[in-house]
C-alpha cells in the first residue's frame, strides 16, 4: 500500500487538489492519498518548507511526499525528485526541501525532465495536475529516479536562507517565531536539545522565556499546567520551544507574528 | 476493511490531522480514515460531542470514532476507549461522550494506559497524534479493549451537564439551539417524537414554534415549502426541529447564537 | 477500484460531509471517495457547474461524480444519474449538469426512483446522505441505470441560462469571468481555440485582453513572465483565457467579480 502525502498553497476551495487525486487515482488506483495542508499561505515557500520537516517523519517509510508551493509554475525552474531518510520527496527546486535537506542525508536526487510521465497536453500554470500528480503516481507503481530524469547533486539545487538559532553572551538561545499554530501557539525554531543545553538538562524550572518585553518563568509539561488564560512554554509537538496561552491564543496574548524573537535562558 | 472517523478542533490549516493519518497508516496500511470535521470552535468539548451524537450512526459498523477536543492534553484526564451500539469511541474523560452514552448502552469501556501502544516519545502536548491515532489504529487491527487498559466503570467517567428540553406549563417544549451549520440553519434539541407529542401526531400544520419575540406557523417539509427568504421550521436531517430560512440564513435572520431557546407548541 | 467523487456547498464544518462518506462506505467498503471541493459558495448551482466541468475529466473512467447544491431538497424535483463521456453524474435536476450536457453526449439517463437504493427514513432535507450518496455507492457496486428508475429524455431536464462568449464587431471576443481561484486569479470562459481564432494561432503576443477600463498586453505561457505584480493573461488549467498578477492577487488588482466582462482581441 503505496502512500502519497500532498502539502501545498492550493486551498481546498478550488478543485486543485482533487483533481490532483483524480490524475494520481488515474495512473495508481491503490494508492492512498493523504493531505498535510492544502493552506499554507499563497506562495510561502518558507512556511512549507517547515511545515514539511514537522511533518514527513510521521509516515510510514516509503511515502512519498509532494510539496508543492510554486510561484514559479512553469518558468524554467526545475522539479526535484529525491530520495532521503527512507521517502521520496517531490517539489519545486525554491528552496521548500531546505529544512529536510539539512537534517536527512539524500541518498538520491534527479531532476524531473522525462515528459512519457506528464499528463499531457502540460499547461504551464498547473504543473501540480500536470507533472507533479503523474509522477509522484508512477512513483509509487514502483518508476526509479533514473527513469525520471538527470541526476542532481546537492549543491546544484536552490536552498531558503532560513535564519537558525544562535546562542548569544551570558548562554542565551535566540530564536524565531517559525509557525503559529490555529490555536494561537507559537512555535519556534529552539530544539529541545539547545533548551537542555542552555537551561541544564535537569532545570527546565528554572527557564526564563523571553518573546518582546515580556517574560515567562520556568518550563512547563502541558498546556494546563498553568492557570486558565496564563501564558506558558512548553517544548510542543514540534520538538522545539513553544509559547501558548492555557485556555487561549498566545497569538492575541503577545500580538506575536511568525518572524518574532524569542530567547531562553537560565534564571541567575 | 476497517474504518477510523475523525473529529477534532485541529483545523485543517496546520498539519495536526495529516500527521495523525500518517501515523495510522504506518501501524494499519489498509483501514479507511474518514474526516468527520476538524473545524469545532478551539476547545469546544460540548459542540463536538453534539456533533459527535448527530454522525457516529451513519458508519459502517464497528468504525472506530475518535474525537479529540482536549484542553487537558498532556494533565492527568483519562482517555477512553468505549464499544456501544456496535462502534468503538476513542476520547478524552471530559464529558466528550456524554449525549452517545445517554442514547446507547456501553458494552465495555477501558482507560487506556498500555504504553506499548503509544507512539514514542510521548509528547504532553498532542496526544492526537502519539496515543489516540496509534491506539484507534491498533484497535482496528483487532486489538482487544483490555490489552489497552483497565475497565473503567460508567459511574465514574465525566459527564457534561447538558440542558435537555423540558415541557412547561400548556404543553409547551422548550429546547436550545446546540447547532448552526454552514446555511445558518438553528439545529435545536427537541426531537421528531417530541415535536409529535406536544403538537399532536398528525397536526403539524397546527405547531408554533417561537424563538425570541417571534413565531413561526407550522412545521414543514422542507426548505423550499416557504417562498425564498421566509423562516420556516422543520425537522432537520439531526432528527430535531430546526428552523431556516428558505435560500437565506436564520443565524442573520433572527440574529441567532448558540444557547438560544426555542419553544415548541399547539397553536389554540 | 471504483472512485466517487464529491462536490457540494456542504461545506467542511459540519459533518455532512463525513457523513455521506460513512453511508457510502457501509454500502461499498473498498471505493475510494474524493472531495472536488464543498466550499461552493451556499446553493451557487452556477458555481458548482462551472468546477464541475473544470475538473470531471480529471478522474479515472467510470468516476461517479456526486455533484449537489440542491437549494431545492425534498421538493418535487427530480435527482439524475446519467451516464456521459465515460463517467457518471448523479444530480438535482437544477441545470448544474448544463455545462457537462453542452461537452459531451449523453449515452443514458434516469430519474432517481427506486427507494429500495435509499438510506431509511429518508429526510427532506439531507438527500445527500439518504439519496445521493447510497445511490452513488449502490452504483458503484454495480447497480445498473434503469434499476434506479426510469429513463429522461435530454430536453426533459433543467438547464441554466449561461452566458457564452460572443465574437464582436472587429474581431474582438467578448467573455465572462466565470470562476476566480484562491490566488485570485481570473478565470474566463473563453476557450484558447477561440482565443487562437481572434488572435491567428501564433500571434498571441498581438493580443489585447481588456477587463474594465484596463488593457493587458499579449498572451504569456506562465506567471513569472512578467515582472512581479504586474497583471497579464495565460492560458491557465480551465483551458480558457485566465487573468493574473504575478505574485499577487487579480482580483485585488482589478477590483473584479465573478460575471465580469472580459475581451480579447488583436492589437491593429
Amino acid at each position: 500500500m503505496a502512500v502519497i502525502t500532498l502539502l501545498t498553497d492550493f486551498g481546498l476551495t478550488d478543485g486543485f487538489v482533487g483533481i490532483m487525486k483524480g490524475v494520481i487515482l488515474g495512473i495508481n488506483p491503490s494508492v492512498t492519498i493523504v493531505d498535510i495542508t492544502h493552506d499554507i499561505d499563497a506562495q510561502d515557500v518558507v512556511a512549507a518548507a517547515y511545515q514539511l520537516k514537522a511533518s514527513y517523519r510521521f509516515f510510514p517509510k516509503n511515502a512519498i511526499h509532494l510539496a508543492i508551493v510554486d510561484p514559479g509554475v512553469g518558468s524554467d525552474r526545475k522539479i526535484l525528485v529525491c530520495r532521503a531518510g527512507g521517502y521520496y520527496f517531490i517539489a519545486p527546486d525554491n528552496g521548500i526541501l531546505t529544512p529536510i535537506i539539512q537534517e536527512i542525508e539524500i541518498n538520491a536526487m534527479v531532476r524531473v525532465e522525462n515528459s512519457d510521465y506528464f499528463l499531457k497536453p502540460v499547461s504551464q500554470t498547473f504543473h501540480g495536475r500536470d507533472i507533479f500528480a503523474p509522477v509522484a503516481a508512477h512513483l509509487s507503481r514502483g518508476t526509479a529516479l533514473p527513469t525520471l530524469g538527470p541526476a542532481v547533486a546537492e549543491p546544484q539545487i536552490k536552498r531558503l536562507d532560513l535564519r537558525k538559532p544562535k546562542i548569544l553572551a551570558g548562554n542565551i538561545c535566540q530564536g524565531t517565531i517559525i509557525a503559529i499554530d490555529r490555536f494561537g501557539n507559537l512555535i519556534s525554531d529552539i530544539g529541545r536539545e539547545v533548551v537542555r543545553k542552555v537551561v541544564g538538562p535537569d532545570q527546565v524550572h528554572q527557564a526564563v522565556v523571553r518573546i518582546g518585553e515580556r517574560e515567562i518563568d520556568g518550563l512547563v509539561s502541558h498546556y494546563q499546567s498553568r492557570k486558565l488564560n496564563t501564558p506558558l512554554a512548553v517544548i510542543g509537538s514540534w520538538g522545539t520551544l513553544e509559547i501558548a496561552v492555557n485556555g487561549g491564543s498566545a497569538r492575541a496574548y503577545f500580538g506575536a507574528r511568525k518572524g518574532d524573537r524569542v530567547r531562553v535562558g537560565k534564571r541567575v
